[in-house]
């Protein structure tokens, strides 16, 4: 790439918008144009108009960038959204209006019939529907979102398994982490010794993006999976790595050797894998009786490998084991970035 | 009862041992007359040899009491075990053969085919399996369990539901607390900011014990019930409080309403109801969205009521909610205390 | 008492406001008549308006009381305040203005030279300030104040050796708790496996509010002792309980035992002891190495108690020691209410 | 360097044994060829004899090493040594006997007459009692050793201030992680939702070892430095990275500024500058009213930079302000083994 190609990070005083900025330090093909914020830090030095949250330092490039709006008119062509889903309703068609590549980690646009909702490792290939999406709404730019933080190591790991064994039906219960709240997000007198066994909406994202993204692309639209789960949702006294325990059930009893092979051999699509942000490693299966664990796991491959463990015949269903993703990272930002790195592969923005 | 029935506490020393302690701590129908422990603490004061865990202060009538082993020869003619797994093993029964009533709170015999596992809530008439036990080892004395921390709470509110609408089968995924473990048990160091997806030996049991519990009592042996549970246990950063997610199929799909008017609605066995440690409401059901919680529910009914939220209909199955019971009380210690109870209501002890 | 006087309390829907409400279920001496809160939650239900954040239940008396404006007019004479500071400073001069007397947990007043800052264990006597406090504004009713959460067990230790050592000076570093910062107060990602050392404006007022308590009544006026301390104060991932370690320097090194005997066997003043909110043992010693802690030691008395551990000599002044005491129960509602009550004792309020 | 030093790790599978295998991992002077262990590990490889602790994976490097005793014989020149002390007591001084140059972690020597205590950022001069140790015991080998970890960086603080404004005394009080009570530790049950106030030994070695180090090597002797500390120390529910707020008297005030000035312009000596594990920044002062905190400065200069912050007059004495330190990396095994390499740097190995 002679150039880098200039992007803006939509709603990047957050905690999502910061793990952006700081994804996006020395990226090989992008380069940060504009940070964008709510009405409180536009005009504002980023580093005096974010309260950073991370446990890492502030990249030094954004400290002193001035805050823009969230309208057309910044410098970009693609635009990383890490806006609260109300923003996003409004912002991102507005951009995709203007022209931009709004690649979105909100969850305003994940379920309409002409957004793609992407994890490249699972189905690149939907991205077939951005030119349709561009003609209905006489768009020259376009909307992708990536899935809600706790869907995106599940449906990495039914994807694995699915093409071979036929996957039918699950129960997933997830332990998420703080940060899928945002910030200040959970209160500490709310979780210190405890566990609160709900999360606003997210079991109904948990029991719907998957189908979309396991789907298949035919003539311009996403024909669901055939695929049922039933979803709780809990939040735990972690930072950062979701956790999900899933029962599957799948055409018929695979051995769980098997199982563990095709999680461990799943290799993403072609196009996907020399991509800046794709790890190395999709899916690491452990071996251990007690792995995987948020401290210990959530960090494998730079928070973009899967990790799996805990692989054992379900006495219900066939099959049952234990996921654990990166929220902020696969889950949130990195997703997105990934997704952006995929639309540059495969010509969507130059 | 003109006389207080003199009680042994076998494992006085551990986590359960001293919950035991306290429970008993001016019980109207027990009065303590043994602590057991092990070699290391035999011959020392209560108060000298046990390093106390819980919150609240050692009640003052233990202090000075000489630990003796757990051998027969102690004073009592009940013993409460709280004994590990294999001490209680052979200690058990050697107790059961010289005559003392067991109730035991080890995991050692719950599947025994002769011994009663009981929640008097659930099943008090598997008692009846006692004069088999005692004619075919030639006893004098008997042993009777209660199960399992995560077991209790889940097999309470099954019962509930069981009689009304069918039970058939069900996922259910545990959030389990850190004194479920023992003294010192899970180190700091292992679940800060983590969750462990693993507790050895857990799966099974509660995978199997309910179905024993929820079974019938006929001609000497207990009929399991025809129930089948996947389980996944994990161990979060919580003191007390065993919270389960459960995902049920039953015979067919009841109503939201009816199930938890079936739940608040559950009595115990008109034998129970009096008992001194029986609580007032077996089952509260919560109507917030995001109860129970640990930290705020674990104290029901001084720890022995079952707390039951988010019941809502199961995309997979029928329904699906969340169950709350405080470990160490009515899944240890209260439970096997409420067991000696209705031992003594029932007239097996004297 | 033949009738309970009628109170109210103001900025009732707070993490403070709702201790109050819960201290004073089936109070002897107080009937609740009004709940105040913002314009968010006038003309409310308290149940439905009040976010409860306590783990025990919201008293049943207090649910279907109407919230009203924190304005004169609402039933009652005595007000005790969960005001923050800035509403304090103009709500309560209008209340006292209007007959009201105000036992402020509020620091907005806390230092005014005609308002009594109180501790009754430690100062009642500084009450008698009110008669000029009164005729200098011309109001009928006062205001008198309780100190901030950390300086409440620190100031009872101080005065308990104060009088027979001399008391020079002392550096002081406290751990405090969560709930001291109101809810939702400090966000989880900000102490999950963290420190914060900083909490805004609490070092000024450790360093200056005991110099007042322990001064002394003077011709209308506070005398300050002659104390100089030295604050560090730090927000640890602790539920309630502030721990304070203190290096105190005396006239003259005192034994360990003399300090020991003297904490022990402090006294409240006559007119203190039988209040209904005193504690029966102002400090409890313990004698452990490892004590006091916040999990195992805050509820001591009820939360009245104030807990000091670990006297030991101070190679640089004279003696450390740690001292623990529940920043909710005595550093906040507990302590206005001991006031409330010892206004009436002394008659200041009938 | 042509061919690495061979070093061996003594107590390899402890936690700051771990830590050891970790930061030798490509280092580039030495190269690991001997890990010892206990009874219990000996003969076993050491992926398989060692519980890892550490979140981050075991280097491959060592996972396929047998572990040796403790006892002379290994391959090695230098060994760096994690033993308990009571193991330190005995293997060390033998180890020294035996010609091996010993980097102790272990409290065993550190207070010993003729035992360098080492921060090599403070006073590398300290070697020069090595000559001295080998001819008074007769050992061809020696032992130097490095502080406590919660003196480590209260050290190198002082030490930045102490010449130019005179240190005089000071109060610090400590607020220490969970690894620096190694692996298992502390019990999950007594810090959850809690503090404590006490860790045995550790009050003593505070006050004492800095005097040591921040005293004057003169004629074969150590001459303390004449100042007077007084320490209180807790255990908080922290990972890593311990916090110390300290109150300091100087021979006369000192400005702020100059105090800020002095502690981040702070040079390690010649000798030190270069070496492999010196931190660029010896201290950095972090200029926020809330920081440093442990979780988000502790891996300032991977683990071997000290943070200070809050610096401010004190009331008391002349300045205030909190330090923080990486405990298992400069307060342990990287402060051993930037000693190894201060060693090599001075000739002492070869």
């Amino acid at each position: 790439m002679d150039q880098k190609i200039p992007v803006a990070i939509l709603g990047a005083t957050g905690a999502v918008g910061q793990r952006f900025v700081q994804l996006l330090e020395n990226h090989p093909w992008f380069q940060v144009t504009a940070l964008t914020g709510s009405d409180r830090t536009v005009g504002q030095k980023y580093g005096d108009g974010c309260r950073w949250v991370l446990p890492e330092a502030m990249p030094a490039y954004a400290r002193d960038m001035i805050v823009v709006p969230t309208e057309p008119g910044f410098a970009g062509r693609l635009a990383f959204s890490a806006l609260p889903a109300d923003s996003a309703k409004t912002a991102e068609p507005a951009l995709a209006a203007a022209g931009y590549a709004v690649c979105s980690n909100a969850s305003a646009y994940r379920m309409g019939t002409d957004i793609p909702l992407l994890i490249p490792e699972v189905n690149p290939e939907h991205t077939a529907l951005i030119p349709g999406q561009q003609a209905a709404h006489g768009w020259p730019g376009f909307i992708v979102t990536n899935p809600n933080c706790t869907s995106t190591g599940l449906t990495i790991a039914l994807k694995a398994l699915q093409g071979r064994f036929g996957l039918r039906r699950g129960v997933v219960v997830s332990l998420q982490a703080l940060s899928g709240a945002g910030y200040p997000g959970v209160a500490s007198l709310d979780i210190l010794d405890n566990v609160v066994p709900y999360i606003g909406g997210e079991e109904e994202k948990v029991e719907t993006e998957p189908r979309k993204m396991l789907g298949v692309y035919h003539a311009g639209v996403i024909e669901f999976a055939d695929v049922r789960l039933s979803a709780h949702t809990n939040r735990v006294a972690v930072s950062d790595g979701h956790l999900v325990c899933a029962s599957l059930e799948f055409d018929a009893q695979p051995a769980v050797a098997d199982v563990i092979e095709c999680l461990a051999g799943f290799q993403a699509p072609e196009v996907v894998r020399g991509l800046p942000s794709a790890p190395q490693v999709v899916i690491e299966v452990r071996p251990e009786a007690d792995r995987p664990q948020p401290r210990k796991d959530r960090w494998a491959g730079g928070g973009m490998t899967t990790v799996v463990g805990r692989v054992r015949p379900d006495p219900l269903f066939h099959i049952k084991f234990v996921v654990l993703s990166h929220n902020t990272i696969h889950g949130a930002a990195g997703g997105a970035l990934l997704n952006g790195e995929l639309l540059v592969a495969q010509g969507y923005v130059r």
